[in-house]
């Protein structure tokens, strides 16, 4: 296991997945991207993110929050550091944000079942 | 929006968050995570996939479910074909795996709500 994977706490908590293709004219996207993420890994009940990105730019980021509460104080920061940037319609061809709810979560691969 | 995003209805419905780093010994691999993505799809309950790795070896893929039977169903069978193969200890360094319910949905870039 490396740093790359979030150790989580049982669930029940959450997750929001962002699926992402980055337009290919994404000039900023990375300051903005790496502020977003150090931002959210800052707010109170976070509990981590994982994050990948493969070279035609699909990246699919998904942030674990302790609670509702948690992600609602987000997402309202979250919105007001892109009214800062504008960038946003720029830097994204599409995305898809989903908001779930964690019931079970297992690792390996040695079928250590966390839950 | 293109092909590598899913379609996915109104929530509720619930979603598998794969996260895996390959090992350097990952030979035969691709064949099998191949055969076990095309294999979810084809799954009745399935509503798609999503799927991304970066080059050092870090992917995430998080599939989406029409509801838990769906799942159960896919999770015997995908059972069934690792314990045909015998590969999954070779193949990843680590992997967390997360069973989801989601429970609201966006995307954009253009700040379409789809509920």
């Amino acid at each position: 296991m490396n740093d790359r994977f979030t150790k989580t706490p049982e669930p029940p908590y959450y997750a929001v997945i962002f699926t992402n293709q980055l337009s290919e004219n994404d000039g900023g996207y990375e300051t903005m991207g790496n502020k977003m993420f150090e931002m959210a890994l800052d707010q109170p009940g976070c509990l981590g993110a994982e994050s990948t990105r493969d070279s035609s730019g699909l990246g699919i980021t998904v942030s674990y929050w302790k609670d509702e509460a948690a992600l609602s104080e987000w997402k309202a920061n979250a919105k007001h550091l892109v009214a800062q940037n504008m960038g946003i319609e720029q830097w994204y061809a599409h995305y898809e944000l989903r908001v779930a709810k964690v019931e079970r979560a297992y690792n390996g691969p040695t079928g250590r079942s966390v839950k």
